[in-house]
């Protein structure tokens, strides 16, 4: 009857994303072209069902009324369906020897309190007692002396401090080092524990509903910084956890799990402080100087 | 170091799908699948930053704070990605000369009063008068005698009376009607006007942003049933109204718009109880019968 672009069944994508005006940024005009061709696209190959539909409003409505001050369930999401570790991975490509990044996380809610080499992070009883050791590096093999090493885990039932107030001393297990002249650190605490992300909301239905468990394999978490270097966002994981195959946010990369041997050295026990036997582990550092990724 | 099947950038969507369980509904894996490849293949389509990662996460929780019992900002957002009206136009291809299925919309929230042919649901005083008509029948021609004929529309501000209570009253612009005995209904109303969905939450940044007006073209909603066919939910769209080409939810199919042509005929006014000059409009309904689709 006219020349109208109206809405058709092949044409949907496009008439949606003739939509957008001339004047968009260019960056927004990528970014929803790609979005809305992929959400089509997946309508069509799977030819949704009305229900369905409405299933997945109701989803992101429930997922939505989940998030508050203390919680957000939309980073849960996209925890659980691989997306924030994708999108962790692609903005930090590892260089070389570089140390390979991994997911934040929710829990570096609190600035980690400064300590000395050597002190403990672990301020109440309960856990396997543990060495930390490492060397912080830059990627032409430098000491980076003074590096600036925030570490923050969970305690051996699995929880952090934040999450039991009253239960854990506060700052319990976390700290903030400064490397030495040689760019190397040593602090005390205890081996963590795996633990379940929250699964009473939304996002805990859709793991119960796809057979997935809730559970992150034990890790440490640190940020390290050095002058001159770009930081890295990693963990720490312990050889042998559970669910070190399963990480439920799929966090876990091969370069980042450590054996933690035990130590059984009454003599060397009581020279660090720690109960006999305990557990070591060494985790070099390595930073990529700053800029050299756009070399 | 171990066959163990860890997280890759190229491997991202593949991890996720095989962390779903063997027991997972088939129906809801070959969604999910679809899903997480379309997820992933958008990250890195566009190679996603973390800041734009947290302006998505963001905008999701505003959308979700958005929705409460009068308000659906989830809809909102699928209807102005023309996703609700993908759904719909999957889930009701019209066959042959049936009418064509438009989105149902927000406003049929309250059931519409029974009323008898010719009798005018414009309960209070504006707009130009106009008679509508039409006929219901079957895909083979045959009338459907005592078919449903279900009507909403907005007023001549184009608000519906849902919006503006105390203002409007009850029920105003809306009838549900007994077609006759050859399927002919017919009845009086005013002219709708076109409307902006609501624009005041992240949906309607959204809109401002990509440089898009939040109108919908004027229409009359209609939910036409009869036995042994399937309904149809449908519009009726205003020849010449604002916005026809560019309907903010893709709404509009050529096959559903109309002219509203003037009559100056003071006896016909009088005799229908219109003022003089007034509007007409025919809309004939075609129905398929029930089932005919799986043929």
């Amino acid at each position: 009857m006219t020349d109208r672009r109206l809405f058709t069944e092949e044409g949907s994508a496009q008439v949606v994303i003739d939509s957008l005006g001339a004047d968009t940024d260019p960056r927004l005009r990528k970014i929803l072209t790609s979005l809305i061709h992929h959400l089509h696209d997946f309508v069509k190959e799977v030819q949704l069902t009305e229900a369905e539909w409405d299933e997945g409003i109701d989803f992101l409505t429930r997922t939505g009324h989940t998030c508050n001050d203390v919680r957000q369930e939309f980073i849960l999401l996209s925890d659980v369906l691989g997306v924030s570790m994708l999108v962790e991975t692609i903005n930090h490509r590892a260089f070389g020897h570089a140390t390979e990044q991994t997911v934040l996380g929710p829990f570096h809610m609190v600035d980690s309190p400064p300590r000395e080499l050597g002190d403990t992070i672990a301020l109440d009883d309960g856990g396997e007692p543990c060495l930390v050791t490492g060397q912080v590096r830059s990627s032409d093999g430098t000491p980076l002396a003074g590096a600036s090493v925030d570490v923050w885990q969970a305690n051996a039932e699995g929880f952090y401090d934040v999450q039991q107030p009253g239960i854990q001393p506060e700052l319990n297990l976390r700290g903030l080092f400064t490397a030495d002249d040689e760019g190397k650190f040593w602090f005390r605490s205890i081996v963590p524990r795996y633990y379940p992300i929250p699964d009473d909301g939304p996002v805990g239905e859709f793991l119960a509903t796809t057979g997935r468990h809730p559970n992150r394999p034990a890790h440490v978490h640190f940020i390290v910084t050095a002058d001159g270097h770009e930081p890295v966002t990693t963990h720490l994981f312990v050889e042998g956890t559970p669910y070190i195959d399963s990480d439920v946010v799929f966090g876990v990369k091969e370069s980042l799990i450590r054996e933690f041997p035990v130590v059984d050295d009454p003599e060397r026990a009581a020279a660090l402080g720690l109960d006999n036997p305990f557990r070591t582990v060494h985790f070099d550092v390595t930073l990529l100087e700053a800029q050299s990724k756009e070399a």
